[in-house]
């Protein structure tokens, strides 16, 4: 257990996933803040609205039609980051003047018919249909493409431009800096512990408890150790699993149970449709679907801006960007006021 | 020279001082923005502010008054992220629950007496008392101290919770991961060829010219080959320097009059008080001090959120976050785009 004087004096923690550091100041939060405010999320937000182009029968961008949909729905992003088709750059030989042919696709899903609900306002049976859904676009673009990254942005404070409940999947021919950082890292500690680094942690959180926020048989979401966000969880299973395609039907029950938890948490604690960007990593595919993985398993990261109010969010900025991340509150501290919120919600009963 | 076939499709450039990627969809620019719009900057700041604890002659949170300063003046910060007391945490052998003593101190440095004026509205002899106190603080805090940061949180949107002009400068025990990032790249960088990577970096786009912002007779501005800001640039003196302090009164002239230069595009860019987050990363210091660091090169970051207007930034989010960053305009674009701006100012004649 950590001592008192962890917990309140400043210290840096260590990142095994990230082979990185953060500054924890936990006094930083007494300080009063006079910068500044974001508007609040929008609250009534119409069920179907005709002008919104991903709700049901709608036209898009690209003047194709939605069909009438009345559960998850995939669409190719009408203006995407990756094409399939993207031309080679050519090799330039110089070290600092490098660059890489990017190819890959750009997919939208809706998570439901209806603008005015979000995952922990969704029935479970609802959730599961979402999760199966991911598992499925693994599986398929997964064939091949070396990463698929599921993604979501929740909230115009996180760059969502849509109030209709969606996330991303943009699969590329290449392994982002982050997927390869964590491959990199969990490989080590495989090679030299013996068993997956996520698998350990896990066992050794539910055992600690301290920073753990919500659990079941089969799932476990702590405040990691190494948290930087404010509120960020870290959501992974408790048995070894590879990919979200390899989850069996009773772990997506529990995953869609444990995540309606998890978030309703998060709209509770500053009472407010939580603001984040969450995201799905598990071993890499195409080409890497040859070798051994067993260093991976499969998690979720949520980071949430948020840090004093609906209102305040943490700033990720000059120190944080120049030097590195530093946090205002410790993650023990966090979980604890995470765990003790309520999980289920006032508002729209499905 | 980049072709065509690049600037318009989405490619990975390498970043050689962060040895990672960036992924560039430079036609994502033609997406349309429904998401959210920023305040934009407060226009009318009274020059001094009785309620201001930053402003000549007024009390701080401590208790403490400001002397009646007429150029720069340096307090400790009232509520520091680093203190020089902070207890050691104690070793825990757990490679998943590693933590280490942060110990440091924080200081703020108001840049002119006035409220109302900004670097690029300052006077040239006033910025250069500027960079002389940077140079200062780098040396006296350096000779125990083996990081020094200096950063600028310009703008409310980038978390300055005040509009006196100011800048903070943290002091700390260790060697944050960014800093310690670059260090690494810069060194492999030497040991393979033989000269300081951004030595030859600022050779090269002085020639190639295609990316660069501003340049004088000492120093360069560009915007990176591997910018992942929209109008991120690297401001850099063309002598191999490898600290602030090394600097000439002849650089630091040069320095303040190319600053400025700089600074006033960024204001014209959305006819707005530009708001970015920058700072100085040179060779590390205290115990570094008796190493042969000539791999370093002294450069500043300047990274910018604004991406389409006044009010609309880039969010660096979900791929972002979970992947690798992308941007949405060639750096070749922001550079031409800032290059071809006045370098005067409508507005406040110093
Ligand atoms: O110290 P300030 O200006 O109050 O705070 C600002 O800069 C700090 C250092 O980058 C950040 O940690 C804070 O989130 C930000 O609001
Ligand atoms: O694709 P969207 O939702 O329009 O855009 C959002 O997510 C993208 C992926 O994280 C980011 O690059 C954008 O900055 C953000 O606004």
């Amino acid at each position: 257990h950590l001592s008192c004087v962890t917990l309140e004096h400043q210290h840096l923690r260590y990142n095994p996933l990230r082979d990185s550091w953060v500054l924890v100041s936990a006094h930083r939060m007494k300080r009063p803040w006079a910068g500044q405010v974001e508007r609040p999320p929008e609250e009534h937000i119409p069920r179907y609205d005709p002008n919104n182009p991903l709700c049901p029968g709608n036209k898009r961008a690209n003047g194709e039609g939605n069909p009438d949909y009345d559960s998850t729905f995939v669409f190719e992003n009408d203006f995407p980051a990756l094409q399939p088709d993207a031309p080679d750059p050519g090799s330039e030989q110089d070290p600092l003047f490098q660059s890489k042919a990017a190819r890959g696709v750009c997919k939208v899903m809706c998570f439901h018919p209806w603008s005015d609900v979000t995952l922990p306002l969704m029935k479970k049976e609802e959730v599961v249909k979402v999760i199966d859904k991911w598992a499925e676009l693994v599986e398929e673009l997964g064939t091949i493409y070396p990463w698929v990254q599921i993604f979501e942005n929740k909230g115009a404070m996180m760059g969502c431009s849509n109030p209709h409940p969606h996330c991303q999947v943009w699969a590329s021919n290449f392994l982002p800096n982050e997927p390869a950082l964590s491959d990199r890292c969990q490989r080590a500690y495989y090679q030299k512990h013996g068993e997956p680094m996520l698998l350990q942690y896990a066992k050794r959180e539910a055992e600690k408890k301290e920073r753990v926020v919500v659990e079941s048989s089969d799932w476990l979401a702590v405040v990691p150790y190494w948290a930087t966000w404010p509120y960020q969880t870290l959501l992974l299973p408790r048995r070894h699993v590879l990919r979200i395609s390899d989850l069996t039907t009773e772990e997506r029950e529990g995953l869609a149970a444990i995540m309606k938890r998890l978030l309703t948490k998060y709209d509770n604690l500053f009472e407010v449709s939580f603001p984040y960007s969450m995201g799905w990593h598990g071993a890499p595919t195409g080409p890497y679907l040859k070798e051994d993985n067993s260093h991976w398993q499969l998690h979720a990261h949520y980071y949430p801006p948020l840090l004093r109010s609906a209102t305040v969010k943490k700033f990720m900025v000059g120190y944080e960007m120049l030097a590195q991340e530093q946090r205002d509150l410790t993650p023990e501290q966090a979980a604890e006021k995470l765990r003790n919120l309520p999980e289920d919600k006032k508002g729209i009963e499905l």
